[in-house]
This record gives structure tokens, C-alpha cells and sequence, in this order.
């Protein structure tokens, strides 16, 4: 299935004294990530947000197979896995090297701005991401 | 059960512009939790370190209920809800003005500082942790 | 002369793979100090806030002398070193076991929620911090 | 002068609630300019470490003109503004739609790995940066 892929650089800021990545910047990757994807779909997450829906993250979980190091250019690849009413989930791995280091979920819901509930996804949200399933379906 | 507490003061860096806490940030309260948790049992890990094993984060996942907001005195509830040969899985909770916020478990395994392979939990750690969850117990 | 002290504990995610502190993060120690010495003389920086005015950093400058290190509990000291008509100075000092590890230097210029523009404090700071700035002087 | 540019696009983790990016964060955007700058030399700065010396921060100073937001794509700009036997100094701007937004200078000292002691700059990096250097000077 197809996927969207993007390269990220680590930086010395998000190593530990292990040596490695501080597992938490990972999801700061994901949301870097998730980002591009949408934008390379003509959707930009910052246009939403001044439409009046935020898109919150409700659940994460994360599977850490092998570290990545300071310096290491990381290729991050997500893809939208589930399409809800008021939430989507992305599926993100890491990749370094021929090595899936990271793989995880992240789960956003819409949720209104003035009010901080949940809402449905917007139309244009929904669309662009149907039209973007559809290209990730195999022919 | 009981469950080690500790309070956290939400600082303004660990808010983003939808005004909540950005959700990576609960992976450090959930690591400084587990830091004083194992150091109320008399389990320094640093020294754990220096004696050449790591605990490295192999998974985790949360569910975020409801944001927390700047300045909040959050109180994160962590208890070790599972212990293995080479590694041990710590449930935490994140509360405020009597909600339950945040939910989570990380997942920690033993890695050898020289080598990087995972290896046995050490003797005095698994004591240490047999201890606490036998204070744990309900009577 | 009387400066305000709280400690912090350096977390795990806070060192980098020198095994020390990275640099930035003294900035979020010493918002975590401006904002429990302001608390300490009954101001509550979010008050400030829901009154429509923000506190904007418009300057730094720190001096890394020695590095600090993961668990390392640390003090902080701070103290408003200047006060202007519509910003004020406040100085830091990081110590660890008699020694200084960090200087630093914070500017904030109050700023106006709505327009973003640089507004005069509002009286009850002004005062707070005049009242303030005379239990710091030598009688 | 030339400079060193490379463009930063602002995550949602770097911006605080209000809705600007956080000050502390322009430290690491300086970072990863800074080491592409050496990149671009030809000097990998994760080789230096391996050769046991490290570059470690100990002074920085920023001056925030103008706040910059989530998504902005950021032109960050760096000089090697001085050379000394034991330490530089690179001094960065952030610019955003041309707007200066925020200038920073960063000392860097060469340290001994294994003591932590000030050492001499390796003949290696001294000679790039020369180099480098010669090609910022006018003709």
C-alpha cells in the first residue's frame, strides 16, 4: 500500500544520555509527519484550525524496536489506517537504514474550537481524505 | 490498590496553541513518576545506570480524556502493573480537580549499557519490585 | 540581597547523549522559577493572562559554567533585577551542590492579548513588584 | 556577508498557548542550523564526538523581534561571527516573509570527552572553519 514518506534529521536536542532518541520525540516525528501527508493532499492542518476545528490526539501507542542516534536521517512513513466520523487514525513507522526502528498509531478526534467537544470531521476533511484512500487501495 | 502519587505543575513550555498540554509532554510526567516511585523504595536509578543496565522504553501507549491547562497541579497515580524477567510495565494515571485526565502504561526493558541487548532484570531491582507490589496487594 | 529559591529535579528527558543538561532547557527551569517566585507575592501568572495581558520573553542571555546531570536536584534563584514601565528583568542562577552552574538573564515585555502590541503592566504587577522589589533591598 | 541558510518549518509542539513559538525553541532551530552549516563544510559534527571532543554551549543570547507561528517556514541564517584556540561563536537569524524575526549568537567551547576539560579546537575543524571563513570574507 502505498504510503507517504518524508525525512527527518535528529537533532542533538532530542537524545538522551543513553545515546539515543528520548522516546517521547518520536511523537513530535509522527506529528511532523502527519502534517506533510495532508498537506501533500492540498490540506494544510493550520487552514482547519482557522476553520474552527482542532484535530486533537485522543489515543497514541508506540512500539520501540531499535534506537535512532543523534545525526541519523530518519524516514518517517504514515499512512491514514481508519477514516471515523469525528476521528481518523494515522499509522507512522520510522525507518533507518533498511531497519524499522518505530512503528505507531496516533488517533485524532475534531473537536470544535469554542467549545472543546467533539464534532464530525469537516466535509473538506473527509473528502480530501476519501479522495487519499482511495489513491492508497490497490488497483 | 495502593499506587504511588506525585503532583506536577503543568508549565507554560508544555502547553501548545490550542492552550492545552501537548501531548508528548505526559511521557516526561509519566517518567518523572516512575523516577520517584522507584526512589520511594529506596531504588535510585540513576545508580541503576551507573551499575550498567538501562531501562529503555519498548512501548507505550495513553489515552488523553480530557486536556490539561496550563499551570494545572496535576497528580500522576503510577503503580507496576506487571513484571517480567527483563522487564516490568508501570500503568500510570494523570488526574486533576478530581477528573481523570490521562491514562497510559510504558513498557521498560533491561538493556545492557555495553552491548545494548536486552538483559535480565537485575537482582536487586526485581527484589526491590517484588517488595513494592507486595505492598501493593489487598490484604 | 533575599532572592526566591525552588528546586527542580533534572529528568531523563531533559540530558542529552553528553550526558549533561541540554542548553535550552534552563529556559524552562527559570519559567518554572519566575512563575513560584511571582506566586509566591500572590500573583498568579495565569490571572494575568484572563486579563489580557501576556508576559513576552523579548531577550535572553545565559552563561553555562558547569553542566548539570540527570537527577541532579537542582536550586534556583531568582530575582527581578530591573523594571521598566512596560517590562521587567528577572536574573537566575542555577546551583547544584555549592556550585554555580548557570547564570541567566530574562526579558519580559507585557504585551496585549488582542493586538499583540507592547502595553504598559498593569498596575497590580507594577505594585506586586514594587512591593517585592522592597523586601529585596538591604534596610 | 554570506551566510548559511536552511529553512525550519514551526511544529505544533513548538508553540505555547500563545499561539507563538516557545522562546527556548529558537535554541534548537540555532542547533540544526548550526550543524548543517559545518555539514556544508564538510565537517560532520557527530565525527568531531567520535574523535572525542565535544562542542558544548556556554553562552547563548537571543533577541525575539517578532514571534513566529505554527507552520511558518522559517529561513534560519548563521555566520561563524569568531574564532578562538577553544571556542566560537555563531551568530543566527530567524527570518519569516521578510520579517527579522528573532537574532542569537551561541559560544561554543571544544571540550575533552573523557575529562570534561576546555581543549583547543582540532587542527581539522580550525582549518574548515578558516577556510569557511575565507569564503565569507569581501573580496
Amino acid at each position: 500500500m502505498p504510503y507517504f514518506s518524508n525525512q527527518i534529521r535528529v537533532a542533538y536536542a532530542d537524545t538522551d544520555q543513553m545515546g539515543i532518541v528520548y522516546h517521547s520525540n518520536y511523537l513530535r516525528y509522527f506529528e511532523i509527519s502527519r502534517t506533510e501527508m495532508l498537506r501533500s493532499q492540498g490540506l494544510v492542518y493550520r487552514d482547519l484550525e482557522t476553520e474552527g476545528v482542532f484535530l486533537q490526539v485522543v489515543h497514541c501507542e508506540l512500539d520501540f524496536h531499535h534506537p535512532a542516534h543523534y545525526d541519523d536521517l530518519l524516514e518517517v512513513r504514515s499512512v491514514i489506517s481508519q477514516l471515523g466520523k469525528a476521528s481518523l487514525v494515522i499509522s507512522s513507522e520510522v525507518w533507518h537504514d533498511g531497519n524499522l526502528l518505530v512503528t505507531g498509531r496516533v488517533k485524532l478526534a475534531a473537536v470544535a474550537r469554542n467549545t472543546g467537544r467533539i464534532v464530525p470531521l469537516t466535509a473538506r476533511l473527509t473528502e480530501a481524505i476519501r479522495q487519499y484512500l482511495e489513491t492508497q487501495m490497490p488497483e
